[in-house]
């Protein structure tokens, strides 16, 4: 058993990752599945949107300048020749002083250039003039043949999806989504359906970090626990096929800890130790290409070291922001908040009366520090805590 | 063909979906899959966490009277009796002047009362002191045994999944989450698969309302698209096993808009017409008790009137918030937002330098009026409009 010799600085990893982890290989998707991906490519739009032009109401497709002079006073007779359906259409052309009558969406029959709404002729008279080109949806006046929807990097929205589909867009390249295994160690855990004994405790890395790959929007593959054989680690190790690997626990330089001597054995472990607190034994090491990330047993620096390191990582791997994934609010302390120089400081606050008041609790093993908290501090390394009253940026965990 | 003889107030609508509309039962799930669910019941802590004194650092476990006076200079040899291991722990106690290799995680041996650090016995000798108490988990200094966890109405956290499990909770219970069954109409619409003809245009609205549900984590059932037939959209509503259903096209009042009168026969239909733009042809109903929303076939107006309607009355069934799910910021106008009283309006804008800028369009079809605006802004509807540096509330689509 032994110490850390030195501890990386947060700021150096997030670099690394930086430099070693690009955002995925794009893949073909029918536009109708894209929605919260990523674009990764620009989209023209392949036709005019509307495609022809067509009714914006349902009424009568007239010439404007017939219905001139119409009025309650002195309704116009409407010569009906026939009727526009969607999707149909009327074959033939409107004639001076013709109408026919048009469904909302329905081609404008040639000749006509405006509808009269239904309500302006309500016993098949007209009783209102309507001007050349009113309620009617002009073809391309959504978008033009060949004009840019979208910029890649776009996260698309509901009605990305709806116009993508409209324009007739086959196919939208989108960032993959992320494959990440989960890897949980540790002698003491119960398997899943086992019977707790004595000392034996239950799993709560591996159902947080799930939820948490899933916010993240990658998917997940659990792997059976690992009982702190290296053997056994290198197997299920070589089982990962995604695109990042987690492994909870084992992460220290304690006798049970056989995480980074197999990761250096497969791969790279060029980070083991950062300065910060909690989560100080996390490291990063690569195998094959893919990040692997060891997060400390404790679950606080579980979560902790996922949100600064893996995170950001997954979030970047799907060609999305590796910024902090929480809204921030700015406000001040209600009392100093101590933290020491030299690492950086994960303190998590409740927001009382607008003011931030930090949580009076030690140990990386108090989950309830993190479900109690509306959210987090990060004093920054070279900080010695901050004062009562200054303002502070909180992560807020909803 | 007649226009709407009198539309409902936007606020009155919202009223009656409130009062109608209650939250679904709640469903009994493994404490590991119920991230982003919406708890259901108070939940308290069946047991302690940790249920044991455990080592928080890897090192030995002492009695740490034993260690007062060791240092650097004078280092004190570790007379070490055994180990305890995460899971198993040490079968016998700690006497005066004895120590047990002891993991984080691991038991804490009876007799002991402190973990030394590994670097604080680099040699086997003690090389510093370490008060009682130090680098030692208590017994239930997570959480005690009967302590409430969490309330109803939470939205679950990673960490909340992990807490759970930890505590050994075996069942949670959580809102189930609404099915809606998307109905899509026209005959005009290009079904999957077809082959697109002259006015024949594929359908925008179906893709966008499946991204609107899952967005307000829903579950979709999307039915073949009804081609304005009484009986065949009969014959889909009989399907419709859902919690809420989403009806696009033929909403309005014309030959084509067998919705309202179909909807009439199988239930009720309360609102039909709603003073608002665009969507003013929306409607709300109700068959057996689950709401049926009206959404008009222009893009916008379905867009739109899912957004008052249909959003909020899923995320209510799911036992989420009924507010609206998009960010706000509060910006002054660039320019004057022109409307008219009478009804609630939904206006598209960009923020430009911290400005609101409305997008200058017309119609309802506009659909890349949503994907090029940031947001929208509602203009109430005793408002002629909102003047230039008014501050408006901005929903930002993003």
């Amino acid at each position: 058993m032994r110490g850390f010799r030195s501890r990386a600085e947060v700021a150096d990893v997030l670099r690394l990752l930086q430099e070693r982890v690009k955002p995925l290989p794009a893949i073909p998707l029918d536009p109708a599945f894209v929605y919260s991906l990523v674009l990764a490519e620009r989209v023209a739009s392949p036709r005019d949107v509307p495609a022809f032009d067509r009714a914006a109401m349902d009424g009568y497709a007239v010439r404007g300048e017939d219905t001139f002079g119409a009025s309650e006073y002195s309704p116009l007779p409407l010569h009906v020749i026939g009727t526009s359906m969607p999707g149909a259409g009327f074959g033939a052309a409107v004639g001076p002083g013709e109408a026919v009558k048009i469904m909302t969406g329905a081609p404008m029959p040639e000749g006509a250039d405006a509808v009269l709404m239904a309500e302006d002729a309500p016993d098949g008279r007209a009783v209102a003039a309507v001007p050349p080109g009113k309620n009617v949806s002009k073809r391309a006046e959504d978008v033009r043949a060949g004009e840019a929807l979208f910029e890649p990097g776009r996260v698309l929205r509901p009605q990305d999806v709806g116009l993508l589909v409209a324009a007739g867009v086959e196919t939208v390249h989108v960032r993959r989504t992320p494959a990440v295994d989960i890897i949980v160690t540790g002698r003491e855990l119960l398997p899943p359906g086992g019977v707790p004994r004595e000392h034996i405790i239950a799993d709560a890395n591996g159902p947080m970090l799930c939820a948490l790959v899933a916010r993240d929007r990658g998917e997940y593959v659990e792997h059976p626990i690992v009982r702190d054989d290296a053997a056994d680690l290198r197997h299920v190790l070589e089982q990962c096929e995604g695109d990042a690997i987690l492994i909870s626990g084992g992460s220290s330089v304690g006798e049970e800890d056989i995480v980074p001597q197999v990761v250096r054995q497969l791969g790279e472990l060029p980070v083991h130790g950062i300065a910060m607190r909690p989560s100080s034994p996390a490291g990063v090491g690569f195998i094959g290409g893919r990040p692997v990330f060891l997060l400390p047993g404790n679950p606080v620096s579980c979560l902790c070291a996922y949100d600064f390191f893996a995170g950001p990582t997954i979030r970047a791997l799907g060609g999305r922001s590796r910024d902090w994934p929480y809204r921030r609010v700015e406000l001040p302390l209600a009392q100093k908040l101590t933290s020491e120089a030299g690492r950086v400081d994960y303190a998590r606050v409740r927001v009382v009366d607008g003011k931030v008041e930090p949580l009076m609790v030690s140990g990386a093993g108090i989950l309830s520090s993190t479900t109690r908290a509306d959210g987090f501090v990060i004093v920054a390394r070279d900080l010695e805590g901050i004062d009562a009253g200054s303002r502070v940026t909180v992560h807020l965990y909803d």
